[in-house]
Order: structure tokens, then sequence, then C-alpha cells
């Protein structure tokens, strides 16, 4: 242990980043401060263009920049936050290369871990629903769009392909707003382009709870001419209505209105980290309480940033709001306060009136309302929105990137590369509603199932073409073993009575597992013989 | 089904790509026929620049174009192929966006499925060892090195870092020698921006059985050259040696030195497609002999190209070796003869004597064979090297893409962005040798092992410092679980005896079977039991 003074920042984020970079400039070439940054990934995403990327009018990774060059002068742990001890000052990250956490003590913590997208107790969204808010979230969805296109492109099935080629996003905000702006664009584009043309096929729906979308975030005006633009370019947009639940088949609205479609995200729910949540501090509304100083209230030298704090705004007398313009800025004032705090000094009080709201509708327009007063929609609108944020991407390789892909993307038409890296060897939780398929007679077998809750009935059909209700399963009984362990096609069909979660086990998983643990294989052997023996009866 | 004539082609690399844009030249237009292509991937891989990717020099997706650009009037199946029926004339497609395979009835077939890297039967490499073949290969390779670099630099233990810092690479054809090049570039540059620069821990070991690197490609002066040019780069050239076996600590040469590493990349072992051996075809060295026109000795209409083929080269008489040259001029030969055979007309026989040889050596050198006389080595082979792929990349965006990259690679420092996606959700093999540990008292417990063969003893030291050793495993019994039932430390060490094999269930995936499957939970619990029982004794 040394005894230089370390300042560990969780998060990579706006907040957590831009403290570094200050903390850089004002402490990084005094030998007695150490900093650390600690995040998952490598990189720090620039949130605003994310919803670019799944259309790819930008390149994969230009949105990105690795940490270690935006702050050479910080120790970055590529690593996720276990637990914090605020009696003992230390913070224990999971495991890397070796089997065993490690323990960072620090004297000044900054949390700066913003918040998680987290579909927790939200029936089917947990299982079916993709969420936008990561760099992985938007390549995920990126790929998804291309597989459901080129699977659309071969399917025979009239209404098979409408449910490929249906597409629902929840949440009329910003975010909201962008993605289901990018994914029309993107979707009708490259369905233009499939061996038959299937953009008329496209169907895109906005769920969005208020009366009028973008409402918290701009002018009634604004928002109008939002929907408009949306709607002109063939987005549906379903007002004071919900996103219910989803299923591998379907999105469920409030009201009832089920929309078949492979494809369901949600920008709706942000939580607090859930490392934040379970610490003693004074928290509302998920977020950390601090003074004018970003100090936690009662906690000397522990400091919080970003959408993870709950920050009063000198400037207006309320709290900041979790956004890009506000973090850098809280960053800056963050950053000076720790450096007075080490060298002496008075602390300063975060107080920045904000600049204006923006968002992107794809295709260039956009709407803005600057200072309060200025409104900008349209063509006008979206070249002032590209070129600030276009300015604010750190570093000049990133701008150059950037620049180049935008210039491409008028040349050229739209990307359909599709990176696949997931192997989907583990197990997986799905939900179905009632009336819904978990798998049909004939079909091929390619996971065992877990009904977790819920109730399904197995039905063959005979003959004659009527059909035979084998039995009902309930909760804690598993199904599919048949097809698994003989490796044929499913001899029945399994139909869920009351909506139900099950855990799927896949094939491979399945296998490995049966091969080489006896106990497993003989518990599903003895099953499938009981129930054979059933069947035949 | 239609009664128009279809062409079915099987594999989207050089020689089924180029095969299918000379079909849609010679007969796209020709309402009688339909040309459709099968691909896993729905991307063509540039391969002769993969190994760029691992360096960073272009970007991720730099390489690869989407298939249905390059051929937009054919249909492209992205699936699998499961299997192919000569006698009925179809190609049975896994399932896609429903659990039923497609089945495609076809006029006339093109095998060209390539090779695929294999490791089976390799003790220790099918789990440790890194193919280099595809684009998710180098991504992943990629992937592998940023984290090896940042675990690296917050390593305080001298070994541990030394193990983490070496990279064994185990072939020396082009393949092995570009991704040794590159990656040593790569390595070499990020790790001196580590925050300690540690560019000088860095090891790159190239093992080759021949005595000479580059052997059967080169000739003896350029081969030495380069052997010359990445041992100055600090690359240890180990000649006369082979990757006996590799663990998730070692490489372990066949000559028995053990080289401490996390990372060991394989690129030699090229085996036929699975598919392709399971057919009743006349093959050699895993390869479909064909006639000089391409077409399956003994099968009208069926055709093979590419690597896949084994194909008399009528300018030589000798078979037409395995590179894009030679495919992409046997896939112009393969699509006249199929349109000559429909409408009617001459076959034509494959001749070309082959331009020459070339391979990148990194930074800004090369080596290059041409015409068999001609032979270029350093800056003026890298020149020829990078215009004349650059030349070939199919496609006007691609090349504004690519030369862009190149520009940005001189302007900027390497670029380390690691987008990480795979879910390491699933089961997974792993190979220990004698003396190795599985894991050592104390450590987290992440997994739940079973023991496929060899044997392992589990140890403890008592307070006295003594190692005690509790028990011996064998083959079939599983271990690891009080750790997991009680999520706790690891109460024991477990140490390879003989040399094994063991399947590794995650946490998570185990957590989610014991919950809902209570047969497994049981038979877990109840071993646990009697083992807490016998070392409490």
């Amino acid at each position: 242990m040394s005894d230089r003074i370390r300042i560990v920042i969780l998060g990579g984020g706006f907040g957590g980043v831009y403290t570094a970079m200050h903390l850089e400039r004002l402490l990084g070439r005094d030998s007695r401060v150490e900093i650390a940054l600690v995040n998952r990934e490598n990189y720090f995403v620039f949130q605003p263009l994310l919803a670019e990327v799944v259309s790819g009018n930008i390149g994969l990774l230009d949105t990105v920049s690795p940490i270690s060059r935006l702050i050479p002068r910080c120790r970055l742990y590529v690593r996720q936050v276990e637990s914090v001890d605020l009696e003992a000052r230390t913070v224990t990250l999971a495991p890397g290369s070796r089997p065993q956490p490690l323990v960072l003590s620090y004297d000044h913590l900054v949390l700066a871990t913003g918040t998680v997208t987290d579909f927790r107790g939200m029936t089917g969204l947990q299982q079916h629903a993709m969420p936008f808010k990561t760099l992985a979230d938007a390549v995920r969805l990126r790929n998804h769009l291309i597989t459901v296109l080129h699977e659309a492109d071969i399917e025979a099935d009239d209404a098979r392909r409408q449910q490929l080629l249906s597409f629902v996003v929840a949440g009329g905000g910003f975010s909201g707003v962008e993605v289901a702006a990018e994914m029309n664009d993107f979707l009708r584009a490259a369905a233009a382009r499939l061996h038959t043309d299937r953009s008329r096929e496209i169907r895109v729906v906005l769920v969005h709870s208020g009366q009028r979308i973008l409402e918290r975030e701009l002018s009634p005006s604004l928002g109008l001419y939002a929907q408009k633009i949306l709607q002109r370019r063939g987005v549906e947009i379903r007002l004071g209505q919900r996103l219910l639940t989803a299923t591998g088949d379907a999105a469920v609205l409030a009201n009832g209105e089920r929309i078949a479609a492979r494809t369901v995200v949600s920008t709706v729910p942000a939580f607090a980290n859930p490392l934040l949540a379970a610490l003693p501090l004074p928290q509302e509304g998920g977020r950390i309480l601090v003074d004018g100083h970003m100090e936690v209230v009662g906690h000397a030298n522990l400091w919080a940033v970003g959408d993870a704090a709950r920050i009063p705004n000198g400037a207006d007398g309320e709290f900041a709001p979790p956004t890009a313009q506000h973090a850098t800025r809280e960053a800056a004032v963050l950053a000076a306060n720790i450096a007075a705090r080490i060298r002496g000094g008075r602390l300063q009080k975060f107080a920045f009136p904000g600049l204006g709201k923006m968002g992107s509708l794809g295709h260039r327009s956009a709407v803005a309302e600057l200072f309060g007063r200025i409104r900008l929609s349209g063509f006008p609108a979206w070249v002032m929105w590209r070129f600030v944020y276009w300015w604010k991407l750190p570093g000049f390789d990133r701008k150059l990137r950037v620049a180049f892909s935008w210039l491409l993307d008028l040349l050229v038409p739209p990307e359909t590369v599709q990176l696949r890296l997931e192997s989907h060897g583990g197990v997986q939780e799905l939900h179905f509603e009632p009336g819904e398929y978990v798998f049909r007679e004939g079909d091929r077998g390619d996971s065992l199932y877990v009904l977790i809750s819920g109730s399904a009935e197995v039905v063959t059909t005979g003959e004659n073409g009527a059909e035979r209700v084998l039995t009902v399963l309930q909760a804690g009984q598993f199904f599919g073993e048949i097809a698994m362990l003989q490796q044929r096609n499913r001899t029945a069909s399994v139909r869920c009575c009351t909506a139900m979660n099950v855990v799927a086990l896949p094939q491979g998983q399945f296998q490995t597992l049966a091969r080489h643990l006896p106990q497993f294989r003989e518990g599903f052997e003895s099953t499938m013989a009981e129930r054979l023996q059933r069947d035949a009866e």
C-alpha cells in the first residue's frame, strides 16, 4: 500500500470519465495523488449517437472511445464492482484473470455509476424485450433486425412474414423516439433491397404512455411536429398506452391489443445501479442525495455525479436532470472540489442553466429547443444536432471517424453486415401468454423446458384431425425431454393455459450434461418412459 | 415449386460468392434460372486482410461485405446446411425463425464450403487454442488480447503478469506468420500505452514444424528474410517444433518445453467441412475430386470449387492450390460452364498459372514472389501487398473504408476498444496437465466441474502448512459443488494428477438448474453432505 492519496471513480460514463479527465488536468502531475477508474467495459460510450449505430449511419465503434486513451494517467480497472465498504473505505472488484476479488482502498470515492435498464418484475419484458442503453444493446438490436429481415426474405407464409416485419418500441422520450426513427429508416431502406422488395410490409409501432411524445422534454408544438414527422415516415404511434407484456411471438398492450411481432424494444425503465441501492446512503428516487458541492450528505470525501446523483442546481433551484450536458459540467465542478479538498481551497457549488434539448428524428430531421426560447425543427435542427454532438465527441480521431462515416452514409446504401459473436449456449428464460405454443408436434426439438410458473397442456392431433389433451403441466415439471433424449421431432404440442414462465436448456447443453452426469440423465429417462407409456395407452 | 432451373451454391467464401457473381452476370436476367446461395453468415470475408483486424489497422467490419449487396439478384439463405441428399437433389437447411428445417431442391449444386479449423482429437487444443479463420475468430482474439493487457496492467505479481503477456502462435505458413506479426505489432504498441509501459515484457512465440517459416510458400531467401524481420521485432521463432497441447495456463511443445501463457493461437489444422466428408463422393485429402470443368467425377450437374475441391490445373498439370487468386479464377470458369450446360455450349477447362505469393510481415514490410521469378521484400513488397489486395476488395465503398482506415492508422495510435457481446453462459470444456490446479483453496467458486477423463487430487493445507490429500477424483465424478451450493470460497484445492478433461458448468447456470430442477440439486446436496462429513473427520 502506498501512502498516496487515492481517488477511486466508479463508472465510465459522462460523469465518471469527465471527472477523471478534469482531475488529470488538475492533479495528474501531483505525485501524492493516484487516480483510478473502474468500469465494466474498457470504453466510454458517447450515448447521444448510440441510436445511429442501429441504422448503421455510423460505424459500430464510432460512438465509443477507449477510456485509457481519454485518461492516460489514471489507472483503469476493467472490472465489475462487487461491493463498497464505506467504513473500511474499500471497493471490492469482481475476479478477473485470477479467481479472487480485488480490493481497492480509497481516500476519495466518486459514485458515477449512472442508471441501469432493469425489467425485473415486469412479466415477459425481462425475457423478451430488448433494452437500449449500452453499445452491446445497440449491436444486438441491429443484429436482430438483420436476422429478421433475412428470415422474412425467405418466409413464404404471409402471417409469419408480417410478424417478422413488425417492430414495437416502448417509450416516447428522446431515447425511444430516436430508436424508433432510426429503426424505421434502416428497416425500410434495407427491406427495399431484399430479394423481393418488402419495404411496404415494415411496421414500426411506438408505444407511449403520455398524450404526446416528448411531452416531458419539449414544448407541445415541437412534440407534435416530431409526431407528424414520424407518422409521415410510417411509424404508428400509440398514445396513452403501455407495453404490458411481451412473448417470443407478440407484444401485448395494457388495453389488450396484441401486436404479433418478434421484436420488442423498451427504453422505459431506468433504475439506480443495484450496487448503490444496497448502500446505506441517503437516496431519493434511486439517486444519491448530495449537497451543492456533490458531496454525499453526511459522508466526507464521498462524492456522487451524473445520473446516479440528485444534485441541487444553483442555476434554477431544481435538481440537475440526467443529461450528458449536465454530467460533463458537474464533472468539472466535482474535480475542482476534490482538488480543493486535497490541496486546500474553497469548494464550488454546481450551477448550470442548461443549453437546451435536442433529439434526432432520423432521415435528416430533428427537433431542438435552445435556452428555453429558440425552437428549431426539421433540417436546420438536424444540422445543428449533428454538429453539436460531433463537436462534443472526445478526441480528434473519433471526430474524423464519425465525419467519414457520415460522409459514406450519403454515398452508399445502408450496411447490413451482421457481426455475431454471441454463443447462445446458456439457459434462457421465456414467457408465454395463454394460447401461445412453446412448440408444436413435428417441430425440431432444440431445448428442454422447465415450467417455473403457470400451466400448459400437452396436446396431439389424432388421425381424424381431432385434438386430444394428453396432460396438463404445472410449475416444477419439465417437458420436451423425449425429443432431446431420442433426438427426434416433437411428439406432441405444448400450449400455454395460464401465463407462464419457463426455463429453456438448449440441446447442446442438455446433451453435455446428460453425457457426463449420469444422475442428470437418469431423472429425465425415467420420466420419459412413464410419459411414453401413458401416451401409448 | 417453380419449374425454373435452380442453382444452389453452398458457401459464401471466394469460391461461392464469385461463382454467384459470375452467374448473375451470365444468367441473372434469364427468367428460367434461379440462383440461391447458402451461408451461415450474411457477409463475405476478405480473408487476406483478416490479420489486420487483430491489430486494428483496419476496422472490425472493413474486411467484410454483405453478400446480398454483392449478388443482389440471388436469393440468400443465412442458414447452416444440415445435409445434402444427392439422390433426391435436395439440401436441408437448419431451422431459422421457425423450428423446422428448410428443404431446397436444386438442379445444379455447387459445393464451395471451403475448409474448417478443427482441433478435434488434439488434446487441449480443442479446449484452449484459439483458431484463426473467421471474422468471429479475429474479433475474439482481438478482444482477448485487450483483456490480458488490461489485466496485466493491474497485476502486481511478476510471474502472473509474464504469463498474461506471453503469446504463442502455432503454424509458420502465411496465416500464422501474419497473425504473429500483427499481434506482435499491436501488443507492443498497446502495452507501451498502459499505465506502466509493459512493452518490454511482451513475448510472442511462433512455433513451426519445419526448418524455416514459409518454406512451402516461398523461396529460401525470402523465408529467411521474413524470419529475420520477425526476430528483429521481438518475435521468438521455434523451428522444428510442434504445439503438443494447451491448457488455461500454458502451451506445451512436443519437446516438453512449457511456455506459461494465457493465449495460444493455432492456424494449423484445416479440414474438409464435415458436411462434405459425410457425402458419398470421391475425395482425396478431404477435397472433392472434380474434372477440369469442376464437375464432380461421376455426378452430372454437381460442381465443386475453391478449397473444397481438388481441381486439375491445366496450366501446370498440378492441382490448384487453396488460395483466393485461384478460387476467384475457378469461379469464373465454373459459372461459364454451368451457363453452357444450361444454354448449350462447350465447357471450359480450368487453367491458371498463378500470379505469385505475398505475405505481410506487419509494420510496413512484406514478402512477395511474382510469376515465379520476381522477388520483393520489405517496404516495396508491403506497398504492393496493400495495393493488390485493396484493388481486389469487392465494391467501391469497401475500398473507401479500407483506404480511410489505413490513413487513420498512420495518424492515430492503435485502437483498443473491446466489443464484447459473448455471454459466457454455457458449459465449457477444459483441459489440465499434471500439476496444474483447477482451483485453489480460498478461490472464489465460479463453476461446478465434472471430470471426464484423467484424475485429480483434492488437497488442503493444514494450520502447520503441511498439505493433506483428502481424496482422489476419477472420471465420472463431479467436484466444486460445496462452494456453489453454499456460496462460499473453495474449501480445498483440486490439482491434476494425470492429464485430464473436465466440463465446467458456470455458477449462473448451476444456480438456475438447481433452483428449478429439484432432482438436479438433490444429487449434489447428498454428495456434498458426505464430503463435508469426510473432510471433518
